[in-house]
């Protein structure tokens, strides 16, 4: 599948990186040069990895990840040019830091943002849960991390769940994009145990049913 | 331990009539006549279950646990009179209905609310992240359900810990007591997967680490 990733990061390399590992066509875009961690990953993944602007990225990928930093988002997506049809893949988190701490906008959430303004495309949301260390392996004893999406397009959310099991998670349907709402929060919970309350970034969540 | 329950529905009801099984004291106090489910309770767990005025309650409770709607939370912290020095259990969540299904306003959590209102009192946020069947019964094929809280008092949350242990979950520290303000957004997660998104309540979170 080919596959374009906008911001290359953590979270946008360490997808692409796996995911070329998985067999898919992958194209990186980031704004400027590459940084040093692309250059790495252009440079260890070999002819399935290639990089281009925004635009090119957009127009030549079945699926489109956005894993920019929240203010950059939608100048990344108003860069991208016509994404109707295309199923888009919004990793990202309206973070902003605040006199208490995290707080967040979560009505409407990024997610529904990124829709409105990506006319047409078929939105999921995904990837925004957990550190992209857990990304790059989603393996733990007690079994795989869930990572949870949401969209309103079945087939696009059909999609995405095979490229959430191409990475090992356990792959888990939250509804409908409003529920965006829902897992940008949760991402907090990740985030302030990992990085602020000494549980280190090793950790993830596992659902389980009896 | 001496254990006042302020509302006596699902919550509060499991809550209270498991730690009573667990050989601790439990008062409850509802509005009203009590409830059915009250009543059965009353029935079933003996002499170490009683029933109060919110302030007589408060009064002679070493923990005093608000498990009340979020619109009766405030009459109800007011009704309990001087909670200086009391550990105090906020299991609420501010949820209210909004035309795009939940909203929330995490910005003070009702945590920190409740803490407002509750002066002097050692709160502490537990209690409101999975349903009344998971507390009734925490236990999973994976292993028993994470419990998060946070709070500003190290003893306080010392002994909810403990109480969070004796029903069997995971006592997890979520940090200070402004994690409400991440606590309470992760309760519409496992609210909008059990109650309208399919998954049925018999689900719950573990936190896997490596």
């Amino acid at each position: 599948m080919k596959i374009g990733i906008i911001g290359a990061g953590n979270v946008g390399g360490t997808l692409g990186r796996r995911w070329a590992g998985k067999g898919h066509s992958v194209t990186f875009s980031s704004r400027g040069e590459p940084s040093d961690g692309l250059a790495k990953i252009l440079t260890e993944s070999g002819p399935s990895v290639r990089t281009a602007s925004v635009a090119d990225t957009a127009r030549d990928s079945a699926v489109v990840v956005f894993a920019t930093p929240w203010p950059a988002t939608q100048e990344a997506v108003n860069s991208a040019g016509d994404l109707a049809g295309k199923i888009v893949i919004d990793a990202t988190n309206p973070l902003r830091p605040g006199p208490h701490g995290f707080e967040l906008a979560a009505t409407p959430s990024a997610g529904e943002m990124v829709a409105q303004w990506a006319a047409g495309a078929h939105v999921v949301k995904a990837f925004n849960t957990v550190g992209y260390n857990i990304m790059a392996n989603p393996s733990f004893p007690g079994g795989p991390a869930a990572m949870f999406y949401c969209g309103d397009d079945a087939a696009a959310k059909k999609t995405v769940a095979g490229l959430i099991s191409d990475l090992g998670f356990d792959p888990l349907d939250a509804g409908p994009l409003s529920q965006a709402r829902v897992l940008e929060p949760f991402a907090l919970l990740w985030i302030s145990l990992a990085l602020n309350y000494g549980y280190g970034r090793e950790i993830a969540f596992r659902l389980m049913r009896r």
